[in-house]
C-alpha cells in the first residue's frame, strides 16, 4: 500500500483482502479507466474489463486515442464500483450506499499479437460463459483491430460499505424507520436479432445467462 | 461541443441531445469523477451524483482530500456510464455492450452554506423519493460536516450503444444466434435495521421504492 492507495477516510471500510477484490473484478463488467490528456485535463474512459489472474484486460478498437493513449504506458487509475443498496437511515446524514469500490493504479501493457486470441476469449467467456465455442474464431482483421490492455493488479485499494446505519441515539430513540434495500442486477429475457434465419434457437450461453426456457421476448 | 468532447469513435453513437443525457443523469446514481493528483497521476472518485437542473451535485465528507481537491476547483472529468444489456453478436468481434456514456468536464464549485439544506433535501430525494419528509431536517453540526459540490453541465458528450449486432453477410448466413440480452437493476424488499425500534413499519417512501407491502427480508 502506498501513499496513494492508503485510504484516509473511513478506514473501517478499507479491506487489503485480495479475494474480495476479485470478487469484485469478477462480477463488474464495466471499469472507469482515467487518464491525464496532453492538455493536462483528466479523461475517463469507461469500458468492458475482465480479469486475467494478477491483471485487469480490456480491449478496444485501434481506432481509439484514448485506448492508444493507455496502451502507450499513460498513468492511469481503474476504478471498478459496484452498487449494492441504499443505507436507509434515521436521518439524512447517516443515510448513504451500499457499494464495492477498488481503485488500481499503474500503467497498461498492450498485449503481443500472439496472446490476442487467448485473450478475447477470456473476454468473451468472462461476458458470456459459454459463448467461445458457439461462434467462430476471430481471423486476422478482426485481431488486428483490436488493442487489448492489461493493467497489472499491483497497487490498489479496496473500499466496502455494507453496514447498517449508524445513527446517534436520540435517531434511534425516534420514530423514523432504519434499514437497507438491497440492489441488484438481472438480465431479462433474450431479444433475437431481426436479421436472424429462421430455425436458429437461443444458445445455451444465453439460455443459462438468464435462465430462460428459450422463449425470446419481443 | 469542444476537442475535448468530439466524439472521434463511433460517430452514430454520439448524441447532443440534453433530454437523453438528463435521463442518464437521472437514473445513474453513481458517477466517477477524475482529477489530477498533486505528482500529476489521474485518480478516480466514485460518489452518489444527482442532477439540480443545470448541474450535478455530489456530496461528501469535509475530510475527504479528493472531495475537498474537487472543491478546491481542480480539473475534472465525471464519467456517467449505465449498462443497459449484452450485445450478443455471431462473432466475438461484434458483440459489444449496450450501454449509456455521458462525460462532463469542467471544475466543481462548493455551494454556500445557505444553499446546502435545499441541496441536501434533493439529493436525499433522489435517492429515496418521498423520505425527506419522513425524517428530520439536518442540524447545524451535519451541515457544517458536509461539502456539497455543483458541477455545470456545460461541456460535455454522450454516446449511446442500443442497436442490433451488425455481423458481416456470411456470419448472418451462418448457424450463430444473436440478439440482445437486456441488463436491468431492481431494488429487492427492505431488510429493517437490527436495532429498530418495534413498532415502526416500513415507510411510504421504502415501500414505494420497492413495490414492496411492508413486508421485510430476513
Amino acid at each position: 500500500m502506498t501513499d496513494r492507495t492508503a485510504i484516509t477516510r473511513l478506514r473501517e471500510k478499507a479491506s487489503t483482502e485480495r479475494a474480495q477484490l476479485d470478487a469484485l473484478l469478477d462480477t463488474t463488467r464495466v471499469g472507469h479507466f482515467a487518464l491525464v490528456a496532453p492538455d493536462g485535463h483528466p479523461v475517463v474512459i469507461p469500458t468492458a474489463i475482465v480479469r486475467d489472474g494478477d491483471r485487469v484486460l480490456a480491449h478496444g478498437s485501434t481506432g481509439s486515442r484514448w485506448m492508444r493513449a493507455l496502451a502507450d504506458g499513460a498513468p492511469t487509475c481503474l476504478a471498478v464500483t459496484a452498487l449494492d443498496g441504499l443505507v436507509v437511515a434515521r436521518t439524512a446524514f447517516e443515510s448513504s450506499l451500499h457499494y464495492r469500490s477498488a481503485v488500481l493504479f499503474g500503467a497498461c501493457t498492450t498485449l503481443a499479437e500472439d496472446e490476442k486470441h487467448d485473450a478475447l476469449d477470456l473476454i468473451t467467456e468472462a461476458l458470456l460463459p459459454g459463448r467461445t465455442v458457439e461462434i467462430r474464431r476471430p481471423n486476422d482483421r478482426e485481431l488486428r483491430a483490436t488493442l487489448v490492455l492489461a493493467l497489472p493488479i499491483a497497487e490498489w485499494s479496496l473500499k466496502v460499505s455494507d453496514k447498517w446505519p449508524e445513527d446517534e441515539p436520540e435517531d434511534v430513540a425516534g420514530d423514523a424507520w432504519a434499514g437497507v434495500v438491497p440492489l441488484s442486477s438481472s438480465y431479462r429475457p433474450p431479444r433475437a436479432a431481426p436479421d436472424l434465419r429462421a430455425g436458429i434457437d437461443v444458445p445455451g450461453s444465453v439460455r443459462a445467462l438468464t435462465g430462460s426456457s428459450g422463449d425470446t421476448a419481443q
